[in-house]
């Protein structure tokens, strides 16, 4: 009862603090949501976001595991088909994965997008798919086929409740929905980014999957943005660790419809200044938008950023960074507020990375208030402040810097939370 | 109160079921233990191993982690100068790794491999060195240097309880003592095997390493034992997971002495016959060793096979075995006694193996007394019977059946553990 009560605070304590209250969103687009009869419980398990003028762009980023969800299988296909051009809508379905369901589980996804197109008058493959929820299972496909023209035709709106709705829609064992929104200029224009996605880390492929899309006004061709989100997603979703398990349904993509104006940002030389701009917001926008995946990760106390400093290339120190947020042994160490950094270094060790020059590498902590605390430095140990160790540790933030000094000078960010019983308790006792 | 009760109960439960009351020891070795102040309860912390007649051959396995401790880059470093011959000692102290103890660290190795060489009149570099325990603190160099010529001159014996009071000197957070011995032939020739490991999975870098040595009476060659080594380890000792974490300090050594006399076992053509049966058995004896630390593995309340058939390499078998026995979700799911099929094969999809073929991939649980559950047949789920999965995941000993089928025939065993509330609780709390 004690550990229900405190659950319920913690939930409502992310819900108030990483849910925000009102948002900006990009012109051109309406969204929607119900509950169509996919999961048990009534709550929104179907969404829609559509283009309403003019034709959209989209890009995606899939899952690299070698059973991909037919809803994958499909998306990747009409993108490649498409390149990239007259991609209208994004339809996602939360409850059921559509994952290792052989023959029937494409029909189902390719019935999907057939209907999303035909109900909103779109031609053939104009529509993205998305599935997360329940492997090994078909979907309900009767209740999803008869809520998408329910959704399409009464439900769709630009408000802000519309959109939360939305985010809601695709939530699984998320406890928060994951919505974020920007404004910014490029010259004298000024776009919108609206960015969604789910997921408690990528944890639970039985309930599961990282899904997360992003749509703007912004003017952009297909290659430019398919460009764009491989390199921003390379910096956030591919940065963040719950638990390292990565699952058959993964997959971001995003749509832009050029609703703002503006010249079109291409990534050809005569639009390199734009492009560059438009990538520096892109890349801080999903890095925010994936820090929510972490804050919501199973179980998590602490969010933790590990800057790795100075490797001789960015492949190389995001290798150490994965290697440290990827290690049980640090994580549970965080979990105890632990300042037992030979566990940091252990992992940094075993990361299979070129930049490790064991008599040049500083490790620290920084507190939230930027307070740092010298573990290592120049592979000698410190003699440890525990009081002070112990007092940094406290906060749930908390920044592990790491100084490979091999004069390369590149630098990669990543963002993990810590081990905790309750995540053994959530992800053993998931389906008793 | 209630949980120290039950922790003492699986302790002595594991004490009784895998520690010998018997063994049968090779001839011509020495083997003591004495504590002399490194561990602060008392409890027996320098062990010595030493061959009595003529000359012994010696091998080793280090970790491969970049933060190497001040004992591995020893014991490397003397192997390679005597070419593996004319190593007559094994020095062991636990409670301290001596790692990442910069210039200190390499002097207090190097004057323990100088003692134990000089008190036992061997000619210098004949001993090779291990530590484990706590990262970053010098040694308490003294106690060592002191404790070595009491232990050599006073408690060097050759009976079951020395050399069971030796596994005990290399324990940490071990709940019992890791020893086994094994007679083989070869042909008319009589062999025997001892074998020591320590280790409660690779998981705690503060108390923590994987240290192991077998030692044998047959004659083999430097060469030749290097070569068993190696293979050896690589399928029993680098085919164990508790959670993934390599040390700073990981060693496994052998050495052998020739005292049952028979022909050199080189790795020649003119001995290959010999050389493959010995081979084989080592195998077998380091694979049994080893998966006394999986039994022995921190919280552990599962062991569970995984065996990976019909790969197109053995190195991609592996991958995939690997892939499985370190995925978190995995590993709660078998804690939980969740017969959750869609976490292995999640785990299989994302180990970057060739042999994956998701439409020809099956997946059974096979339980201890032979009983076959389908989980997966060439890519299709099955119904699975939920009682009977139940029924087999009561018990402590799982084999998992991965079958690819590529129709290479290259197969991989792999050993693990689930992941519980103890070890969380262990390695969270562990420093408070």
């Amino acid at each position: 009862m004690e550990v229900l009560m405190k659950q319920t605070i913690t939930t409502l304590n992310k819900y108030s603090r990483f849910v925000p209250k009102t948002g900006v969103y990009p012109k051109g687009y309406k969204v929607g949501s119900i509950h169509c009869g996919v999961k048990k419980n009534g709550d929104l398990d179907l969404a829609l976001l559509t283009n309403i003028n003019g034709s959209a762009n989209a890009a995606g980023v899939f899952t690299t595991n070698k059973f991909k969800a037919a809803p994958v299988q499909i998306s990747k296909k009409i993108l490649k088909e498409k390149n990239g051009s007259g991609i209208e809508s994004f339809i996602i379905n939360s409850g059921n994965a559509n994952a290792v369901t052989g023959k029937q589980g494409i029909k189902d996804a390719e019935d999907m997008v057939i209907v999303t197109d035909s109900v909103l008058e779109h031609s053939q493959n104009s529509s993205l798919i998305m599935s997360t929820g329940v492997i090994g299972q078909n979907l309900p496909i009767d209740n999803i086929l008869k809520g998408i023209p329910k959704l399409a035709l009464t439900e769709l709106g630009d408000s802000h409740e519309h959109w939360l709705n939305c985010a809601k829609a695709i939530c699984t064992t998320d406890t928060f929905p994951k919505l974020i929104t920007k404004q910014f200029k490029i010259n004298n224009d000024t776009y919108t980014l609206a960015g969604l996605c789910k997921g408690a880390g990528m944890i639970c492929p039985n309930m599961a999957t990282l899904l997360g899309f992003f749509v703007t006004d912004a003017p952009v061709s297909p290659s430019a943005l398919q460009q764009i989100l491989q390199y921003s997603v390379d910096r956030s979703f591919n940065c963040i660790s719950v638990d390292g398990d990565m699952s058959t349904n993964d997959t971001i993509v995003a749509m832009a419809n050029g609703a703002a104006a503006g010249e079109l940002i291409d990534n050809k030389a005569s639009s390199a200044e734009r492009f560059s701009k438009l990538q520096d917001e892109i890349v801080d926008f999903a890095q925010k938008l994936a820090q929510l995946v972490v804050r919501d990760g199973e179980g998590a106390t602490k969010f933790i950023h590990i800057k790795v400093k100075d490797a001789v290339s960015y492949k190389d120190a995001k290798v150490i960074a994965s290697s440290i947020a990827n290690s049980n042994l640090f994580k549970t160490a965080m979990f105890g507020k632990d300042a037992n950094w030979g566990r940091i270094l252990c992992a940094i060790g075993y990361s299979n990375s070129d930049s490790i020059i064991p008599e040049k590498t500083s490790v620290k902590f920084i507190s939230k208030n930027g307070e740092n605390l010298d573990l290592l430095i120049n592979g000698e140990p410190e003699l440890v402040d525990e009081s002070k160790a112990s007092e940094i540790l406290q906060d749930e933030d908390l920044i592990i810097e790491v100084d490979l000094g091999t004069g390369g000078e590149q630098e990669a960010d990543f963002w993990t939370c810590d081990l905790s019983h309750e995540y053994v308790t959530i992800n053993g006792d998931y389906r008793s």
